[in-house]
């Protein structure tokens, strides 16, 4: 039964899901879901396939989410193993996908299986929300499905998101909640001039480097219990025509909050438009919302998580909220608790990404052990 | 007499010379040189054509210095006449060049005919520096020719460069000197990360703008009886991948100092390192001497100037050194006396640049009296 794990994470690796490309991950995923009684609704939107799988009606219903796109490899040459041969050595599976996050797909698929065998009248129900489109713009991805669910009704209670969430061990760290995500576009406006006559012109760039210093020196919040202060940072920036000698009549300006839940992205646009006014620049902004920030207090499912760890590997794991986005964020704003756990990071998005078969292996234990704690 | 200096602009802005194109317009002024008596060196240099032509040996050697190449004309259909017809019409000669400096070219020329029909045995010698690459990058022009007659020991007493000096009216302004100007390229070096974990990176961005604010800010000189005061503009600053969730490793920074003779470019150079050095930063910086400043005090050529001025226009002439460079500053390095004058500048390097054909007319009688008064 164990071996079980490796060769799905293997066959699932094998097959180029560069995003937004499924490149048949969800279908072979489908048909075993099927098997044991699963009904698969697949939703095609745009350019991603994503899948909907649910066994039972009842509530509690416990959600497994997760993605069959890849990142990019880069130069094939980089790869010490062709980065979609899915080759298995010294107790490592290798390849793009190998850790984020195949190797979670068939663990909750095989999890599942040995679970809905073991308790065929389990209760609530089980479902897969799959997409090919977390790697990519996360337009039609996990986003469309949840509009699809909510337009009926459907409410996901509980949900495990598989991304890899372990730092140095498997079990270590498990993500119960991500800070929110707040990017603004700033155009500064001057007046374009030539440098030999300064009086005709209005340098943008003089003009805006104090506003800038003062935004990336100010305290936005200290944090809480659950979160790290928030952090602002300055991704890029771009003023000039190249010329050496003409003063640009714009600089434009990017920056990006991760944000607690003791600032609402609100009140941090009010403030940056506060601190752009004191400097009485003349500018125009606009935000994007990437993603609110949600936390999943103690409670079932992160008891459960916590506990299950603790039973397979003895470790006990530590809830953080740090790092990146995921889509975790999407499925927490419908007032589900969501966390994420999944096999070690360290390769991800890097050349030779690879997870550990034995971590594999104790993942598909972990996720069972958290199934028969909900549901059994 | 007089509608031959027209003629001749005329037949120069119908050929259509941009930069590093001569197009003819140097051969056309060399036969006519050649004609009162003028030795006549073509010096061509890599892909520009440059002319070198003197009359007599003797000191006081008296040199017109200009160029023949134009800017290009960017879509010809945004002007109201064809750029290269030279068409006249209501006292206006309109093409491209016509101000800068096919008007001023012709002008030197008519009036040195005159002059030296009228004292064929004059004092000292009269020469042209005739370039095609002024508007270009200036690397194998006026700089080659001088680079020439320094190594023969030629040495120019005074220069008069027919840069379009006038404002306002013709003659009001001439340049007496110019400001130096020095380039610097500047790498702000942080390390690049995520923005979700700033922790592990520094951003250069963040670490850069008070520096910036600091130089853009600070008094550099007060000027002098000559010169307005230093200025600083940062005309080009980049940072960043494009992404929005990467901290840049680098930051990069072009910034421009138009100076005075109170300070010079080795202790600009110092304190924009002092201050660089004081914020902490790591970085790279290097420097580009564009110019250095040349003042021409009051002496035989500035009061030859005002006086043709006043006796043809009856305007008492502004002398200023504002504005942009001109080949006048390698003529000035020499030793040589520099003044620019020329006509008005309103309408150079735009749309439907033209000239006043009057203005060519006194421009040429100006001309003609400065030779009086400096050779007769
Ligand atoms: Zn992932
Ligand atoms: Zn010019």
């Amino acid at each position: 039964m164990k071996d079980d794990v490796i060769a799905l994470a293997q066959a699932l690796v094998q097959r180029e899901s560069v995003t937004p490309e499924d490149a048949g991950c969800q279908q072979m995923m489908n048909d075993r879901l099927a098997a044991v009684g699963f009904n698969i609704e697949p939703l095609f939107f745009t350019d991603t396939l994503n899948t909907w799988a649910r066994k039972g009606t009842q509530s509690p219903h416990f959600c497994f989410a997760g993605h069959t796109d890849v990142v990019p490899t880069g130069p094939e040459k980089n790869w010490q193993h062709p980065p979609f041969s899915g080759l298995i050595k010294n107790g490592l599976l290798h390849g793009r996908g190998a850790a984020d996050m195949k190797g979670s797909l068939a663990a909750m698929l095989v999890a599942t299986e040995r679970f809905v065998t073991k308790h065929p009248d389990h209760k609530g129900s089980i479902s897969f929300l799959i997409t090919s489109d977390e790697e990519g713009p996360f337009i039609n991805g996990t986003t469309r499905v949840i509009d699809t669910l909510e337009a009926r009704g459907e409410k996901i209670d509980m949900c495990l998101v598989g991304e890899p969430s372990s730092r140095d061990v498997l079990g270590d760290v498990v993500k119960n909640g991500r800070r929110g995500s707040l990017t603004a576009y700033l155009t500064v406006k001057g007046v374009q001039g030539h440098v030999a006559y300064p009086h005709l012109a209005q340098n943008p760039i003089h003009l805006a480097t104090p506003a800038l210093t003062e935004l990336s020196q100010t305290v936005w919040d200290n944090g809480n219990e659950y979160f790290p202060a928030t952090s602002f940072q300055i991704s890029n920036i771009n003023g000039g025509t190249g010329a050496g000698n003409v003063i640009p009549g714009e600089l434009e300006v990017q920056f990006n909050f991760r944000f607690s839940t003791q600032v609402t992205h609100e009140q941090l646009q009010q403030r940056v438009n506060d601190i752009l006014r004191k400097h009485n620049l003349n500018y125009e902004l606009s935000w994007i919302v990437n993603g609110l920030p949600f936390i999943t207090e103690h409670g079932p499912l992160v008891d459960a998580t916590v506990n299950a760890i603790k039973s397979v590997t003895g470790l006990t794991t530590s809830l953080e909220t740090t790092g990146g986005t995921s889509d975790g964020r999407f499925i927490a704003q419908t007032g589900a608790k969501v966390i994420e756990l999944g096999p070690r990071n360290a390769t991800i998005h890097k050349v030779d990404e690879c997870v550990s078969t034995d971590d594999l292996i104790a993942l598909t234990d972990i996720y069972e052990q958290i199934l028969e704690q909900l549901l059994a």
